[in-house]
């Protein structure tokens, strides 16, 4: 029995179609009983799929009753064509809902440049429509239609009390490869039932996005699908008030860094991952650009799948990352262990160390590079020979 | 024979002092017979090893006499022992060729965080400066002790013809990991006979490493080490004036680019080296950083590796560069085929130029991103299994 109730308000279907070949699931609906508030948040590669244009101008709205996500095809680089077929897909799925075509929100992962199989696309909107549910199965089963190379399928539950009174927030994401911050090639809904009126639902996807999902890094390689959007259907019947939006906010938080800890744990080939914390900065903004470069640097991500300590890799890394670093009080712990000191390397039990890192599936980097005010915290993969073979012989 | 001349008026020597466990070559001295001009280009990364340090200090220098590398040690992250060293190191060479320590530059390369093992090195410039000479074979025993994890030495020479007379240019250099655009973890020493001030030199250097070393990435890495220098001994009679400084120019160039390209080939595990052409962006910076972007993106670099023509991840790394594109102006081709036109990916025979690809160790991506007449053109390696296995099986 599941230890978490879904938000009241939604429906789920998931069903094979036939766009991969495999015959997986790819096709992915989420119905709402009535209008809901929706917001996104999006790529920021301005190589954009039809998907994305298409919903990102009908975000922010007080009026969305469904979402239809399609795998195992990006809809990206397709030209005309391509904003035809996104347009379509809302279409058919307002036929099915009953609703009109602007309260349809889409999104596409997968492969590249070509264009939809649209009749398959056509029959498997018609099927997921008719498989529309509430229970944690058709949760799950939307849950598994969005995914693509995801070795398994990432959600997240919560329940948040407000003055007694209990909302719900239930999430689902994919993402394994092409993952990057700001928006990695991934697609996530975060639904809920509380009330949430659309502004202030953006400014709270908004801003959970930019600690969670923007904060992850598998390859650096920004996609041209990502998309987040977060759905309110106030069936709960409890508002978010101003007062009550501290709570709600760290709740979602954690919901969305939940998933974006998830995208990173299945990074392709990925064996650990990196849980890097930058203090001591001139800013947030600089901490957190000094632990994107870390995070990205293919030797230290190299260092941590070999379970070797290597702090000259992770120290000059912030060196050149482009911000302020005082290199004379520049300290870094691993896995809680300090090795380097004000500048210097110190005495510590290497073996000792590296054994820990390699039997701990989240490694703790903790740098401090000065004495300002400035932190942030980021996760990143290693890169393993697995992630080289799979990209190197997996083809558009 | 060799085909091709030293410059005159310097000696060359390199022996094996026991820095380096396996008992390759680590010490390498270059003396000038009388005081040279020098320049120097130096690593951006604010974690700066102490030769580094000390040979900023003196460059640009109207009266140079020797430059001393050690490889098998980096002499960074040393603290003040650190700095203590290489001006020792500059000490004993200058007792061994007789000059001021101040006409000594320093340059070092290895293992960070560990300190010189001092009695080795002074025995090593000791031996060093005994076998000094002015052979071919004496600069390539000066041009493989400098090598670290290279699979080969670094060399190139060329002769300039000035007004019916020649100037000759020899240049050494290393590095093979941990090289990233803003000087690489590579260390290079570019000699000539021409007669040419200070400042022109530093000019020249610059303008020179900003295509050439300036343009390269195997990991996107940046060390603390990196340096190239520059020296200059009039020996040939010939002076650079300013209008003769295009044609010196033009080939130091070549010789830069000539060695760069070597960098990235002996990139650690590379396979192919990526030409990255960007052509009709705003400007040569834009057109620069978005060259870089795609040379770093790690599906990219897979895709080389399997020789999977993926103009879908070529493309999106552009659109993430950071920099303006326009998508319905972009166009790209590899290996000269065109396969992507103007926004969409065009009909093309894939198994084909997969093969050409495959069989190609220097494979040419042209990518027009707009109508503008920014332009640049960057080097960089593919990345393959054996560069994940040697980097996390290596350690500091």
């Amino acid at each position: 029995m599941p230890e978490f109730e879904l938000p009241l308000g939604f429906r789920f279907g998931g069903v094979a179609c036939g766009i991969k070949a495999s015959g997986r699931p790819d096709v992915s609906l989420i119905a709402c009983d009535q209008a809901v508030s929706a917001a996104g948040v999006y790529t920021q590669n301005q190589i954009v799929a039809a998907p994305v244009v298409l919903s990102r101008s009908r975000t922010p709205s007080a009026s969305i009753r469904a979402v239809v996500t399609n795998s195992g095809n990006a809809n990206a680089c397709t030209g005309g064509q391509g904003d035809q077929d996104a347009a379509e897909m809302c279409r058919l799925v307002a036929a099915q809902v009953g609703c009109s075509e602007e309260e349809v929100l889409v999104m596409s992962t997968g492969i590249i440049g070509r264009h939809l199989p649209m009749e398959r696309v056509e029959a498997g909107i018609a099927s997921a429509a008719e498989k529309l549910g509430d229970s944690v199965d058709h949760f799950s089963a939307a849950a598994a239609a969005i995914l693509t190379t995801d070795k398994s399928p990432k959600t997240a539950h919560r329940t948040v009390e407000l003055d007694g009174q209990q909302v719900r927030i239930s999430a689902m994401a994919k993402g394994a490869g092409m993952i990057a911050p700001n928006m990695a090639t991934m697609l996530g809904v975060v639904m809920t039932d509380a009330a949430i009126a659309p502004q202030q639902l953006q400014a709270l996807l908004s801003s959970a996005a930019d600690v969670s999902f923007n904060r992850v890094s598998v390859d650096g390689h920004t996609s041209t699908n990502d998309t987040v959007l977060a759905l309110a259907s106030g069936k709960s019947g409890i508002e978010i008030t101003p007062e009550r939006a501290d709570v709600f906010r760290e709740t979602l938080t954690e919901v969305c860094v939940e998933l974006a800890r998830e995208l990173v744990a299945d990074g392709e080939g990925a064996q650990h991952v990196m849980k890097i914390h930058v203090g001591g900065a001139g800013s947030d903004h600089d901490a957190d650009g000094i632990a994107r470069a870390i995070g990205e640097s293919p030797l230290v991500k190299t260092a941590i799948t070999g379970g070797d300590p290597n702090w000259g890799r992770i120290v000059s890394a912030a060196g050149y990352a482009g911000f302020q670093i005082t290199p004379a009080q520049t300290t870094l712990r691993i896995c809680g262990t300090k090795i380097f000191e004000n500048g210097t390397p110190i005495a510590y039990d290497a073996a000792s160390l590296s054994q820990t890192m390699k039997a701990t599936p989240e490694i703790d980097i903790e740098l401090i590079v000065g004495s300002g005010s400035g932190e942030a915290t980021r996760w990143a993969s290693d890169l393993t020979c697995e992630y080289v073979r799979f990209n190197s012989e997996y083809t558009t």
